[in-house]
């Protein structure tokens, strides 16, 4: 059988932005931002997106190109009266956690997600960090989906905890960072808190843990990936949410869920956010060549690797 | 060639104190503790272990029996007059870091190690936390050393940073927290750290980071270890010299060392240490079997193996 013959398109819906970020490395302000996009663009290295979300007439014209240009299917993006979404963030010198300065939600705010008629049976979805009724809202409209994966964050935990559970009841996989896990699951271990996820429904939880890696539980296997190891990360926005859109972009390329193909994808999810954290913005991942993702995959792999 | 007979012991200086130790999960007094028994006990799963410290005369019989049960040999112990070595501290309710109520260095302010003759020749050598001074004054009475390992504590990295590099500079391999890690080398990347310790000297070095597991680096390689994952952890105290142990007792007992048994020994460590934390003092470690050891060791692979 032809393996690219099966590579199946993924559907992502998540914030667009526009991001004012500082780092000990710079100050960039106005820059393309959001979970939907640095998920796209990771996803779109391995087979081709639709993109659900919404922006405001200010967002310009050269990111959809950009998008476009990658095989990232915009229909399903909104362009309404009003402006885009805003965050403006920073981090301190040890890079682990951003500090919110300001969250715009702008057009977010009204945002009614339509999928397109033709987008609608997409088999492989991400509902990337957004309001989780805008998640549930997509999930109201998808007619053969497969796998499913759900990402949120602690503005949403902290403000519609139950819609959270909610969405997360009805999907196969979680994405979570640690600190948010712990949060939701109030337990200072990553463990019982990953386990009690697995207990609301899915079959997989992945916990994010930014320069720790990330560890992928499901009922019968525990799977751990480090962090590709970098000197230096300019700027760790959207780290996240390339993990887990290329972790996707991965599954539906093969489109063959087994656990040694979820554990390669949690480790081809890895190599791509070692990537995005080496620039600001999306600048490593649109210029990021093939050779380099297979290349980093094979030291990730060897990085673990114990002979008998 | 038989490998029973390639069987080495390992020496192993640091402190035997007592501890005063309160976690969540219960508060325990004059509890046996310090680097060199966590690392003796954890050594000698492996192989034979030659002991070297001071206690006070208050320090109870019973513990060195434990030892001496165990083929630790306890004739480089001294018992001198006035109290053992006591820490005192407390763990909050995410149990990452140890925060000290009190040390009174006791009977250790003045001691001064001396090697009985028979053990002189050992030569895989462990110089757990202990004052830098006092490992220098070991490796100085060394014959025939042919793999030593130095830990270290942010209190000598306070208090005599100079002295702790003059012992990195003369030792095979270095075991540091990555707390410890970043402070001695002022940079957040322990990546960039681990490179500024294996400048001064080391082949190898080894970043402990808690639940996040352990980095082994060399020239030329990069090794990530999880740490076993845990739902309840009782008592970190002891784990990172329990890591330490295994590790030069693994080594110590195959007495081959190449890449894949050090990344191997990285691994029994952290199985060793996953043990400590279940309990109080050496409690898990006193009565851990060997089919434990293995059981563990073959799940810590599973965790991390990815096929092509």
């Amino acid at each position: 059988m032809n393996r690219e013959c099966n590579k199946k398109p993924v559907l992502i819906v998540g914030s667009i932005g526009l991001d004012d970020i500082e780092t000990p490395f710079g100050i960039v302000k106005g820059v393309l931002g959001g979970a939907a996009c640095y998920s796209s663009t990771a996803a779109s290295i391995f087979t081709d997106v639709r993109m659900i979300g919404v922006v405001g007439e200010d967002f310009p014209t050269e990111h959809i190109e950009f998008f476009n240009n990658r095989d990232i299917d915009t229909r399903g993006v909104a362009r309404i009266p009003g402006e885009t979404f805003r965050w403006s963030g920073y981090y301190e010198y040890d890079m682990n956690q951003a500090h919110t300065r300001s969250t715009d939600l702008n057009v977010l705010e009204n945002f009614n997600p339509i999928i397109p008629d033709v987008f609608k049976d997409t088999e492989y979805i991400f509902l990337a960090n957004i309001h989780p009724e805008l998640q549930l809202a997509v999930l109201d409209q998808l007619t053969a989906p497969k796998f499913i994966v759900a990402d949120t964050m602690n503005f949403w935990l902290d403000s519609c905890r139950d819609k959270v559970i909610e969405v997360f009841k009805r999907v196969n996989a979680v994405t979570i960072n640690d600190a948010e896990a712990r949060q939701l699951c109030n337990t200072p271990s990553l463990v019982k808190a990953g386990r009690q996820i697995l207990e609301l429904g899915p079959e997989m939880v992945v916990i994010k843990k930014g320069e720790h890696g990330a560890v992928m539980m499901t009922a019968d296997n525990y799977f751990v990936a480090p962090s590709f190891p970098l000197e230096e990360v300019k700027d760790p926005t959207g780290a996240g949410d390339t993990f887990a859109g290329g972790m996707l972009g991965y599954i539906a390329r093969i489109d063959d869920i087994n656990e040694n193909n979820l554990r390669k994808a949690v480790i081809y999810g890895s190599v791509l956010a070692s990537y995005t954290v080496e620039d600001f913005s999306l600048n490593r991942l649109a210029v990021l060549e093939p050779g380099e993702v297979i290349c980093r995959f094979a030291e990730m792999r060897r990085m673990t690797f114990v002979n008998e």
